[in-house]
């Protein structure tokens, strides 16, 4: 009998200009995942090989957090990329992440779009095969992706792995959009509550909506945060709830 | 018996913005090994990568041209880098090339710093030994460096194989550095003087400098310029005189 | 009796990494009005400051010639800006550009949207409001658009003189949208044609499409070219047949 | 008889990529003059815009804290720039901080260069030339500097105010010069000994170094540092200390 496990991921590695956005040190003894920046929405590539080398040294698998080329603004707004364009930055970004992780004891073992690129290719044909191809161009690595956009059918297609990825502190309308940032409910700040996520993840790959109804997702992990000394103390406290309940917190991959 | 052969190698992949430097096209034509751009000092991932899928069609060997961080100057300023910072951002350009180049049908075969990084490291000790660690972060590729330099000691004490390089259509001071382009005999725009010069490179891998003194620097590969209608029609000049003396013109590496 | 008089405008400080994009030199012979690139989409201060001094002696009126943030892409595809942010940036471009101008005897008469943004704001509101906002938080200088858009009704309301622009070069549809440039019949390449569009607009202001239709455009300035030598040439000759019919070409301000 | 009073200044308006630097809030309460980041170590429009409204209505001093175009590196690298480059490049900063500052209720009224620029142009003479002319291409402002280095002669040369600043939180050795960040008694972490540092400065201008002696510098400004709850707490004690002793906080200007 195997025992219950979800992957925990999150986003490191995304310091600028000398300014760390998470504790990176911290989050890597919590998570099983981390994204790392690639240097185009963020990160630099000697802050990056830092968070590398920890995430060896921590036995984290390593994500390339491939983004838009807008360090400007955090890599959070839709650019109308030429596809040919965004796939060669995917690609480029990918290599370039791989040969850091490389000289600091890791890999690169799969691929988290970011920002607005992750939201874009939700629902944008172009922008999704573009990335998806620059992925394959660089190698069949697993694809951290939404669960139900037109990305996940586009990658399923061309052979690549995808992970479905499900939020630990964000609220899901019942048509399985997350709840706007608008919205006083966007966000779930209790402990108890995202613990309850991740234990519904692991079990059922499952998400319960705003509404009660069950948003069978099929998730394997689950995206958490770290950029705030309060976020990762919340985290701090899900991870030993976790532990003491047997939940193995492993990478889906 | 061994044909005589000599490298020609070039500047390429620096479109910014859009806008070409060179003409690619034509010079790969005339060409055995091509410095591509890794983004950094110019270049971007899509440009770059016809660039090097030209180069694969070709036939001519690539290297990677890294540099310093600086587009707005082109590359061409002396940064006073974290040795460190300097290394990880080598290895991280590479790495991005390196991705690009197997996607389209070819590889990194060696590295040529560029620019402002080329000449520091003919004479500054900490940023040679971060280019070449960086470098070596990546794995044992060739360096094409100016002969004579602190680089060329370290990179040859820390294992790499060194591609010595003369310029093709510079004057040199008898001590082995060029003639500041400030004086009025800095460049060489006759194509007989260029013709002889690559002769006596293939021929011996000396220099003879303006005084008629002879620099035995045992150069391998002859840096030549595209970056104008001109330069390239005198190189087709060049090429078409070597070929009709039987010289072969096929990558040092 | 008032003399015909036309406003021909050409985009310049364009050079980026030290690649200039067109001639400069030659083109401020020519135009009225120069739009000077403010580093954002091109140009960086130093070689701005040169166009903006050769400009000065020309005796050539200048615009701002505001851009996105997205030097990569020239500033030719469309991002989603907050359109907080568009604003400032736009007051920011700006106050750059006059700075330099007022330093090499010459001022910021008018504002040119560039690329991505002049084509987004002739139909997208908030970021149209955004970019009349910017200006006008620099003062109440004269813009330069496109005839027919949200950008023009919301610049006039809001208290800003509007230079509607017409393309020497370029065919119209019926509708008075540019033909595409998909189309083999986009762009003008013959001289007679660009006079002949010239002059309907100086002595009438209007522009006749594809289909033989009037345009009643009410355009004051003429978009010309001067990115390729063949482009300079084709104006020269336009500009030769404009003084010989005593045409006046002087800015539109 | 006058009051004591001491001008206290910081940096400001760092944000990068949406990430604060300090609590720019915080700090426009205690200090009197703001140096404000204008976009090239640090700051992008928007935040900037938003610092500027806070200053005018906390009524604190702005001045444009101009660095070099290094954002990867905060500015804090030397660059070996083309004079003439350097000088269009503050030109163009002050312009662009003046623009924003103007649609906020404030003006620009003294330049502080930052960083590797600040350093760098107490000993490099082509350097502080070329900072000297760009803020004299754009008007007389004064200019907040090390005492002691060859800007101020030159910016006194050529008839700018010099404001001479002097450090609240770190050691002098006896030759004027800052003990190192390497050594352990770099900086003072005590708040008495910051106080006792502003009101050596408010009431003599001169600096105690840490062999006893005494440097006549002629101190009108202490630059305090807002990047950690930390040191703001240990501001607003130093502030609180200066107010019960009757000396004024305001800008030297």
């Amino acid at each position: 009998m195997s025992t219950l496990h979800i992957d925990l991921n999150a986003d490191l590695g995304e310091t600028t200009a000398g300014n760390p956005v998470a504790d990176d040190a911290a989050m890597l003894q919590l998570v099983s995942s981390a994204n790392v920046a690639t240097g185009f929405h963020a990160g630099d590539p000697h802050s990056i090989a830092g968070t590398l080398k920890a995430a060896a040294e921590a036995g984290v698998t390593v994500g390339a957090h491939v983004g838009y080329n807008d360090p400007a603004a955090f890599g959070r707004r839709f650019i109308d990329y030429d596809p040919a364009e965004l796939a060669d930055e995917v690609t480029y970004q990918i290599g370039a992440l791989q040969a850091l992780a490389q000289a600091n004891g890791t890999r690169v073992a799969y691929v988290k779009p970011h920002g607005a690129m992750y939201n874009t290719i939700v629902h944008h044909e172009a922008q999704a095969h573009a990335v998806i191809d620059g992925i394959k161009a660089f190698g069949d690595l697993p694809v951290m992706l939404l669960p139900g956009g037109v990305a996940v059918d586009i990658a399923e297609k061309k052979g690549l792995t995808v992970i479905r990825e499900a939020f630990a502190d964000r609220n899901y309308n019942p048509d399985g959009t997350l709840v706007s940032r608008r919205e006083a409910n966007a966000v779930m700040g209790d402990e108890g509550d995202v613990v309850k996520r991740v234990l519904e993840v692991a079990e059922t790959g499952s998400i319960t909506a705003i509404d009660g109804s069950v948003l069978n997702v099929d998730a394997q992990s689950v995206c958490t945060h770290g950029d705030s000394p309060g976020a990762v103390q919340l985290l701090r406290g899900v991870v030993k709830e976790l532990q003491a309940r047997g939940i193995e917190i492993r990478s889906a991959i």
